[in-house]
């Protein structure tokens, strides 16, 4: 793992500052509960809008908080100004979600000048007992201020 | 790509119960478009509930609902009683998602007794114009109905 | 899909001498079988030393010919003196990889300044008839030729 | 982590002899350089057969010994007679494999009756510096042994 340092010394409100701006962390109940330098946990609790068919959590939460855990994390290690975006990932969903809450922690595992890679594991309590439900591989990339309407994975060349 | 028979005469209503009971596509506003064997479609309009940090649709719903339609397609060719799990899927963002309208199509690529391999291609529609946004690669177990309780991708050997 | 129109009007002969210089390609017995802008076929004939423990092709020759090919599906489109690295990749195998030849039909989804998105669609060809059984989807930059040096993947910020 | 506990007493005979009956794995000049519960260990040396255009390892080595890697640790738990077919890989090239041997080292993340999910890490050994340069999530199924023939991801319903 690459050296975590953040680029900027107000990460932690630039990360929030983003997460709040973003109408489907609202839209699913989702917070976070930590913002470090690589590393960032969201939380989700439990409500029947967010389930499948059979009353688990739906894996489209369970995507959608894996992939802004691992956005965010990548976000924590970037300058001033720029923003992230995610280029892809993959999960693989080890168990039903069955709980009451969702946790996932992102953590960045390589940090480049163009390209970040970057993990989250997804668990889910129940009872009381936290267990692993899925687990993700993300690449993303930065968006640097001056070039924001700039998209890097859709410029053409 | 194998040839696409039902297995269910009555797969539409199969799927569309299944779809009703899912609290989040009720949250994300979705709605099933087209059921056909091996195909389906789902639609989702935009509003800020649904949104990133700059008013784009989050790749959380663009990546929820290209994980439902590949899993519906799959759900299409099932047996009576089956269910459809998600074993894990990799998704590629080739666009900003900014418009009125999600629209992803998934269908099954391959479909074996044991596994079902599909694709889901999410497009954005923008000022009339639809644009490809992501695409996905999926991989699918069903779940018989005398095992309802068993897990393909969870149960201990 | 993006236009496909190839930046350097040799894009043929970039492309063939790069896999010349591939050492493991010359190991594999793989060979090109098309160049065009956008697409590229890499082929190799079975021999034992290509297996697995039961005689077919090796999943490692499927997934190092997909890569090679949707690497050199992007490279087609780039720029004199451009080299491509892959990112990542991520592959599905369908069915066993039972036959005399294989093919890997690589094609670019879409062609950005920083990244490109392609797909692949490997077949097996046993007794005169081709089937499907493997696609992958994989993301690739550029090296632009005055920063050979640089890897996208890795220059540290 | 489930608990990794081996199903057949001689598993590392079993994945010795699988290994050793995979003519790739020769082509490649790998070997086993560890086998426990659980987790395996492939090593290759360089030589120019290997190489990309660059002089590098190729990411088709680098792809087939994670995948290899991942699949053997999937065997290690597999009950006598039983084989392993990789369903599905996605892995992410972190750094340029320039070096004198790669080690890809497999482990399963969760052991399941019917499917199961490995990781592997590849580092490369430059200068007497191991670096990290691949890291691969895989889902793997077995093949029981009174159906050989019949494959899980190919079986048609």
């Amino acid at each position: 793992m690459s050296v975590q340092t953040p680029a900027h010394p107000a990460f932690v409100q630039m990360v929030q500052a983003s997460f709040a701006a973003q109408g489907l962390m609202t839209t699913l109940g989702a917070s976070l509960t930590a913002v470090e330098p690589g590393t960032i946990e969201i939380e989700v609790p439990f409500h029947k809008g967010l389930s499948q068919q059979k009353g688990f959590f739906h894996g489209g939460v369970v995507g959608a908080i894996a992939d802004s855990a691992g956005g965010y994390a990548a976000l924590t290690l970037m300058a001033q100004g720029f923003e992230v975006v995610t280029v892809e990932y993959k999960i693989n969903f080890l168990r039903p979600a069955l709980g009451d809450r969702l946790l996932a922690r992102g953590s960045v595992l390589r940090h480049g000048q163009r390209l970040t890679i970057a993990e989250a594991k997804v668990t889910c309590r129940n009872q009381g007992k936290e267990r692993l439900v899925a687990t993700s591989l993300q690449t993303l990339a930065p968006v640097p201020p001056e070039t924001t309407a700039v998209d890097p994975r859709t410029t053409t060349q």
